[in-house]
């Protein structure tokens, strides 16, 4: 009950952060008269935003379902929690913006570099989250410290994957570009831990 | 309980998506010391982004009816439910886009044809999402086997809708448009399915 | 239960629609050197925008105070009341169009006669829908006679302000507008049907 | 229960206002084939945008936390009370603009002014709307009078701090600006009153 405004708040706030991605796809500024084949020229010509568009759609679905997967063993919050959370906020509600940076300047290595820092900050504050949640009995007694584990760990898990990928886009754009896209790909996989987790908490969404 | 935030994240999406429609109704380019005469001349030189706002409202409501009567039969959900979820609402999230496309180059051909597509792709995985739920047993014992193909089939009836309205904006644009914005419309007849479900089921919304 | 998604879809809405009204504050298009006397002149010379942010914030209010005021009594839907309550919030979600051209063209008689009639045709819908709610038993029994006539009546008032201000904006337009954000003001007076109301239903929100 | 639906649109405005801060954080105005050195000089100019960004999401982020507290408590609504709340909500919804002018005129002593005056405000319609609400019977057996004190007394503070900021920036702009930026931090110390109600009440979020 009391977590509840904090989930309204962060679902508003990922609804939205998702849904302005889309300001980024620009109708292509040519005449209304344009031809079919004109318009489907600048179209394909647009493809970095396209992808851009889906691949922080993606991402921002992964931090959710991460964020989703905490709230569900926090049973309390203090004033300190509320404050990562509002840092973690901050940073997803500022994905449009490194998303349309990335769109506008695809093959930028500085574009690319300040899109994955973004998300490992990201990352890392979801992580603080839920360590500060750990540590200070905020979780509820379902949340054995095997999950603690666990949930902890598929965070760090995604967070060396974009480390990787940051330091492949130093080296070559297109390569940690692809990679961005790929890990969200990842966590698609039903994991190994998930399993054990599903046995043992069969209520649980993974 | 455990598709509750689920259901925060997609009428979230759904509302925001739906009310970015209104971004694309721009206010003419005149000087602020325009006639009325000048003003009524450019508004309604401009119907075709007021009718592809009513239209894709329209259209994001039936698509949010849809993903409300499934939910109600929804009990659980587990990771792949999730995501077919999250691809859903990335579709939803960019009606706004093609609505703008289509509401800007109104007569062309490929901008009929990219909405109608994205409206059968974010049709047929709303579909995929009921066909999945159903087959992993994350709905409710009250969820009838005739519920269930009863659901599935009214998507499957609008895409068929979609698909010979894509059919025909390939060789009459305007019959095709007419025929997006109708197509809504019969969602609003309470048809025989309903009836017969509402017979069974009195406190199902339909 | 039933209506709770329902709810959270208009809340949505309002909510996006309400903050949406802030995009047309637009920043004065000055140097980042102006002078603070250069910025304030801008600034003053803006009020028309201004005034459209609040007058159409607090009438959106009017509205979600009606609407919530309506679901507080409602207890079923059915697919009509879900197509009528998306045509309300289809004009809910114009509204942040409607007050950009009356902000742009502030003095301008076409703007305000659109401005007024969408105001309207939207109070309009919201007594439909309760005229609708009403006559097909989806309203709880606590709705007496009494509350359905208040209620219904309520709007009604609304409608005739409405009409009257888009009456006297066809011969003088500052003074058609002038009327347009008074109307909302009407709604804050605790009017007599409210204390007779909340004298029999002490836990009515009014 | 009454006041659920007020939560959700406090929220929804809550939750756009502060992603809507995202919008004015613009993509450099330079060709798609700029240098990854060009693109970071324009972004290093542009860091007034983040500052006021971040700035503004954490005193948004403060707002909700004491509108938070303060429904903890509300546990039924009158008409006055939705109004006021409306008003305060009014005043978060035109955050992103005054964050825009602070971001675009920097060192402009009238934007500063103009920033400080909307936040004191701001603050000063919540600790209007807590006062009627204690007032008028609105909030729990739970809240004791001591409570009620310590809940305006943190608002009166932030007030303070606000008005001495906006007495700074009269004399010097970016002293003004540092202690704007400032004052949302000193929220996060947990206060002797904090520790005090948390000892008394160890269900409150604080």
């Amino acid at each position: 009950m009391e977590s509840r405004r904090v989930e309204a708040l962060a679902d508003g706030i990922f609804a939205i952060s998702m849904t302005l991605l889309v300001l980024e796809l620009r109708v292509p500024a040519l005449p209304a008269t344009a031809t079919p084949m004109q318009l489907g020229g600048e179209l394909l010509h647009a493809w970095p935003k396209f992808a851009a568009y889906c691949g922080s759609f993606l991402i921002l679905g992964v931090l959710w379902i991460g964020h989703h997967n905490q709230f569900h063993y926090i049973r309390r919050t203090d004033r300190h929690f509320l404050w990562i959370n509002i840092f973690f906020l901050m940073w997803v509600g500022s994905m449009p913006y490194f998303t349309a940076l990335l769109g506008t300047f695809i093959g930028n290595r500085l574009a690319a570099i300040a899109y994955g820092a973004a998300l490992m900050v990201t990352g890392a504050v979801l992580y603080w989250e839920w360590s500060y949640a750990a540590k200070h009995g905020l979780i509820g007694e379902d949340a054995t410290p095997e999950i603690v584990r666990a949930t902890g760990h598929r965070i760090l898990i995604g967070l060396r994957g974009y480390a990787i990928a940051l330091g492949v886009s130093l080296i070559n754009v297109p390569a940690g570009l692809a990679l961005y896209v790929l890990i969200p790909l990842f966590y698609l996989r039903r994991s190994a831990i998930d399993r054990h987790l599903a046995a043992h908490h069969p209520h649980v969404p993974m």
